[in-house]
């Protein structure tokens, strides 16, 4: 339908009035979803884009002092890493457990007796699924003084989110994620919070926080996108449990699959696996044959073969971090699938497999062994 | 369609090849509109991004020294002269004529005896139409050692647009003015050119030079678009041409309109035109009334009521810059829509024409008279 509005949103005749009312219904839809109001929303072209966005020096809020170093947790998603404008020597990261879940003695040590930092964590991690324990955190953060991004990506949609009850700053969101189009996210901003220095400058689009034309209809498809995944969080994230346990169940009887961050709180929709001896990109090819679309590692460092950054953070050796499945479930999914996926699995796992005994006797085994400690 | 395409474009599995493959089509599509190779097309969120991304310093060729400063026409888009990730102090501008077409003494005169800069011009201006001299321009900055970055949104799909031809280093493009989506543009690279740093930075997306999730459908929309565009251009151009006169002589015949930049060489397609005592924001209201969509100034600064910078520039004083109205028109625009719009101008102009008299025997009468001297 969005397409069919041709008029520029910032243009005051009426084709211009009917794409910024699309506008202007979605930044309330996504306001609603998030607990914030409406002009704290900026849409962006992306979580990529709302991550550089967020991650600048100088926020501040009330009678803080301005952010001067930014600190990230170890398994952020790489636009988070490359730490937006903070410049290289600023930026710091803290780690995270064997299961993935960020370790709060590290947060408060590296806060502890430095200048005001920003702190970026995410709710949901992207690879894992694994909730952070984003209360703890901001409790922490702002006891010190400093400011909370959260980078809500991967989690929004398929859990309760609310921007003050979370006690973030400022969180950032994005459209596909949620079945709505590529190309669009948010920066959603609490109120009073201050020094945020537009990325984009020119026109003055997005109150002069985001310059250049909108994009009407990926803007409203975003909207309408969080309208129905938060009518439809509950229903699918206790459907989505139950099919993700019937998938884990099934993994661990028919092979020696590790289900990664199986003993923290995650995310309802995804499955990470490896087993020793496994190659994901054999896997994915050897799935994708099936008919079943899975990844190995994140999609977006896909391409380039290199373990992944998360898996590295958590202690697991480049064996088993090479061998990393991601398989994640949507609205669409069924009992059948997983039964097919399941059914897949143990056709594919005696070829992909093969040669994991040896491996294990080999020198490698060390891997292996090291990451389930 | 391409929204039915849920992959993502970097990910191995055939969704995600599927979506590759429109990608890499628009792609292709781009570079073969512009003479570009498609390995040099970078897809971002719009101009307004590809004009950010385009404008950094260290940006430089072969055996030439990095651009140290930006220089830029007075008459660029505002995207354009915030300088992108140049510091205030290393932007410079230089001016344009009465006809809005720039100043190559100005353009010699800065770039002189100075460092290497990166020089920032428009092919047609988008509120003037007006084509600027590029062949000569870019001859004057390579002769210098410096860099030339156009900004060819405005023009694309309306003039031939050749990157090596026109002797541009960089360029920059947009879909959405050529019938294509709202929120997709392109920073096109001529080979050899080195240094561009990223302005979003994560993923690896767009061989590492724009990180974040592509806009598959987007982008297979503006590859679209552009193939359309191409294909009709001579046509169009030719059939608007005439259409823009017919246009043009009517609002001479009925009111004391001025056509602005009606003796610099414009693209067919954009009519720029005021008149004493005319107010552009009660003109559109009335265009609107009419059914009308036209615009006052350009549409990336409505909102604000402040005079044109572009109008400025070419030595309009605020009265005559106010009342600037431009009408745009397009593949649908027939000879009976500029009949219908001339009408309604006509029974516009008494109303919005009234104290004109007074106004010009007022103290504003300057205005009027310095603008067309």
């Amino acid at each position: 339908m969005a397409f069919d509005i041709c008029g520029n949103a910032s243009s005051v005749h009426a084709e211009g009035r009917k794409a910024r009312r699309l506008v202007e219904d979605a930044r309330r839809a996504i306001a609603g979803a998030v607990g914030a109001l409406p002009r704290n929303v900026v849409f962006t072209s992306g979580g990529t884009e709302a991550n550089a966005l967020a991650l600048a020096p100088g926020l501040w809020r009330g009678s803080g002092r301005p952010v001067e170093r930014l600190l990230v947790s170890a398994i952020e998603h790489p636009s988070v890493l490359s730490g937006g404008r903070f410049p290289p020597d600023a930026i710091h990261s803290f780690g995270v457990d064997s299961s993935g879940v960020i370790d709060l003695m590290q947060l408060r040590r590296a806060i502890e007796g430095a200048p005001p930092a920003l702190v970026s964590v995410m709710l949901a991690n992207n690879e894992t699924g694994a909730l952070q324990p984003l209360a703890a955190v901001a409790e922490i953060v702002h006891q010190a003084g400093c400011l909370l991004h959260v980078d809500a990506v991967q989690a929004f949609g398929k859990i309760a989110f609310d921007i003050n009850a979370m006690g973030a700053d400022l969180a950032t969101f994005s459209a596909h994620k949620i079945g709505g189009p590529k190309g669009v996210g948010a920066l959603v901003l609490t109120e009073g919070l201050s020094g945020l220095p537009p990325l984009l400058r020119g026109g003055g689009q997005e109150r002069g926080r985001r310059a250049g034309t909108e994009n009407v209809a990926g803007i409203a498809g975003f909207g309408a996108a969080a309208g129905a995944a938060i009518r439809a969080m509950e229903t699918d994230a206790a459907r989505l449990g139950g099919l993700r346990n019937r998938l884990e169940d099934g993994l661990r009887q028919t092979s020696e699959a590790i289900i990664i961050s199986d003993n923290a709180p995650r995310l309802p929709n995804t499955v990470l696996f490896t087993a020793p001896g496994l190659k994901a990109e054999t896997a994915v090819i050897g799935f994708d044959l099936e008919g079943i679309a899975v990844s190995s590692g994140s999609a977006c460092s896909s391409g380039k073969v290199q373990p992944s950054h998360v898996l590295k953070a958590m202690g697991f050796g480049s064996d088993l971090a090479q061998g990393a499945v991601r398989i994640s479930m949507g609205w669409s999914t069924t009992p059948a699938d997983i039964d097919y996926c399941l059914e897949a699995w143990r056709r594919l796992a005696g070829t992909l497999l093969k040669g994991s005994n040896e491996t294990r006797n080999g020198s490698k085994t060390g891997d292996f062994l090291g990451a389930i400690t």
